[in-house]
């Protein structure tokens, strides 16, 4: 095989080595971008380099942002005394898309893991207490929106026992049956989880 | 929703926008990006431009190639007097692939298609009569390597026709049943072409 186009070459090997992207979407996505504008592809390449040199961590919630404080921690509407907790920022993505949380964030950045050597000081739980403990914006309630795995439920009983010397409610989001599935899919665990946090109708 | 880095969200449009690539996808990818180090990202950036900067075509073939004439072109092992004729510059890569042919390529960039109002004069097919004038480098034998279907059909003809002017041979590659599929599987259209160009055992 004779390569006409090393650049080609080099395009679908660096696609390649994206996620869910083998050599032939790598191959599709390279001629795809060939038969556009240069303007297209600067707009491409340029929206990947200020990806990683507009982008920090927000050093009071940890979610990322383009400017620190983050615009959920700057916005004064959102000061209600509720901090979410959750692992990463991508789960800011996702309740931030539910419309549901009008409080403030605290991205742990990790999870409490012992078979991967992540303990409590290598996660911003530190941090979190800072702002429990900070008069500026009082706390009244923490909710805890971790996933509900073992290392999830680890890291959730850890913070929860640090709270219990402050004045501050903690909850945890509900788990139980997503909504639109039958029950005869539910794995037990689910099911069991479901029945012991059942509400009152 | 709120959203904290304006440059995040900014790559996940540009990267939904390639083929293949839904919203979620987007996501995923710009999320990896973010964790990559910024050499790897600027070296994935720096692939994109360089594709549409240093991308040309070979003036002889019309393959895609960095330098021009191609490396297929000024390869002076590939000079056997053997053009295949291709659509597009994807297909002289399928052909590479399979190490089976060592001549050169004629790429028409194109196929006649009335109904997307595309005539002979829109694909290279005046350039082939040239190169097949061209004493510099005596052709014997144009195979045409172009889809079986209504289009691909009316070009093969239509070159054909061109090339009777010449002392040449004219082929095509073989259409019939796939390697490795069973009969029961191949449609009728297949089937009767299998047999129409059966060989001698």
């Amino acid at each position: 095989m004779q390569i006409t186009s090393e650049a080609l070459e080099r395009a679908i090997e660096e696609l390649a080595k994206l996620p869910g992207t083998g050599r032939k979407s790598a191959q599709r996505i390279a001629i795809h971008l060939l038969k556009q504008t240069d303007e297209k592809v600067l707009t491409l390449a340029d929206a990947l380099i200020q990806l990683k040199k507009s982008v920090t961590r927000c050093s009071t919630c940890g979610t990322i942002t383009d400017t620190d404080p983050c615009s959920i921690c700057s916005n004064s509407k959102r000061q209600n005394g509720t901090i979410c907790v959750v692992e990463e920022f991508q789960d800011v993505y996702l309740i931030e898309k539910t419309n549901e949380f009008l409080g403030r964030y605290h991205v742990l950045g990790g999870i409490i893991s012992p078979m991967d050597n992540v303990g409590p000081d290598d996660i911003r739980v530190k941090e979190l207490l800072q702002r429990v403990g900070n008069s500026d914006e009082p706390v009244n309630e923490i909710i805890l929106a971790l996933n509900p795995d073992a290392e999830g439920e680890a890291t959730s009983y850890y913070i929860n026992k640090l709270l219990l010397n402050y004045d501050i409610k903690v909850t945890r989001i509900a788990y139980g049956i997503p909504m639109g599935t039958e029950l005869e899919f539910i794995d037990e665990a689910t099911l069991s989880r479901a029945f012991a946090s059942r509400t009152a109708f």
